[in-house]
């Protein structure tokens, strides 16, 4: 599934330089993250407190080939790239428009925190959901 | 007790518009204040591992006189102001150099974490500490 | 005029102690104030390159009653609540739900950044914009 | 030239997990390369006043090991690993003690912001300084 995550750049997000200070990126990609868990039925507020599980960073990437300003409206495209055992990796792309700005990826591990963090076998249903289609929906 | 906390302004810590961006002067009376905490013998992380102390904000406040600019380096001298039985009240003032940047206030409550968070009085040895006077230090 | 704007808590608003970490309020206001300018026809980013005004803070407060924590729906209900010559105050109060969570204020000055940056008095649209009443919205 | 800078966790770079919340480590990068170039003679601010070059980002990539956690005490190692004709490429370890948390880089373009931004050959004295030996110091 792809999922879609649109946010405007805020005044705090700029540096001196007059564009977004690039750490930000990361900090987007990891809401985009989040929202992915949301739209396939997995909030990670819920699937921590039920379940204690959650997802920790293992390594990001991003590549940086336009800036962003203020009050830019961005949409961040998010797919899961590669799903193994225990760990996935979902890519995110940052558009403006049509024209692509930055595009990166994180690789995270599912985890439990129920005694000290162990990662564990992503469960088939969370799977299933991330490798499903996305559905045609007419608006 | 006062208690000087030194740092440099971070390109991260700027906007557009070539200066701080404001939330990040509360940042630094956060900091200040651990800085001030260790400082006369109750490092927060142990007061919280040790005890489940910490001291949650229940009122911060700033005006601003001068913008701050990347790498200028900046002094934060804090002094706790007003003890109370449960809460007091830190002030923070920013220098760069002999300038006054900005000045500040922030009022916190002394709170067990051990179940529900709960203020408790503040013990008498810290209150003891925060009001001794600075001792004359040669150098 | 009243203004709204609604927001989610981010992982990233988060810290140790598992709720909001306060200096976010603050990043919070100045969206809002951005947002209230926005809604009442005069967006910051088009301000400044249009007229190069833009509106620098000269103090910020904020009294914490409840804390929020990760992926908490939020509103800001924003309102001009004094105009000076060339100084306003707004009020933020943070709601989730019914509940207030938090309020606080911001003064900020009308500037010019022409050359050096000099505050001016507020232009007769934009204060007649702010005190206007909120139109009844049929829903 | 290899650079070390020194930092400590603050309490607003934790998340509810209780450890760091990870794009700070993006942050911690971007402020060890400015570390980098101060120490190399060519602080960020002073190269952007006199010469209008600054360094913007092209890619950035972490990857995690191990947590920090509030008032950890951190080395960044930072050295110039490759260097093309107008990019370069810096690496970054982070250490706690003798452990190493995590790794990451930064490729960077040397830019001179005179007109519309362009990238410049890395002048052949800040190529020598950054592929210098470190001079053995006695303390």
């Amino acid at each position: 599934m792809t999922n879609n995550y649109d946010f405007k750049v805020r005044w705090g997000d700029t540096d001196a330089a007059g564009i977004v200070f690039y750490p930000n990126f990361y900090k987007w990609m990891d809401e985009a993250t989040h929202e992915y868990l949301s739209a396939i039925g997995y909030p990670s507020s819920k699937l921590f407190q039920e379940q204690q599980i959650g997802c920790p960073i293992l390594e990001a990437n991003c590549q940086f080939k336009q800036p962003l300003s203020f009050e830019d409206s961005v949409r961040v495209q998010s797919i899961v790239q590669e799903i193994q055992n225990k760990v996935f990796k979902i890519s995110h792309v940052f558009l403006r428009g049509e024209k692509e700005i930055a595009k990166g990826y994180e690789v995270r591990a599912w985890t439990s925190f129920k005694d000290k963090p162990k990662a564990q076998p992503i469960p088939e249903e969370v799977r299933a959901k991330m490798l499903q289609p996305n559905q045609h929906v007419e608006v």
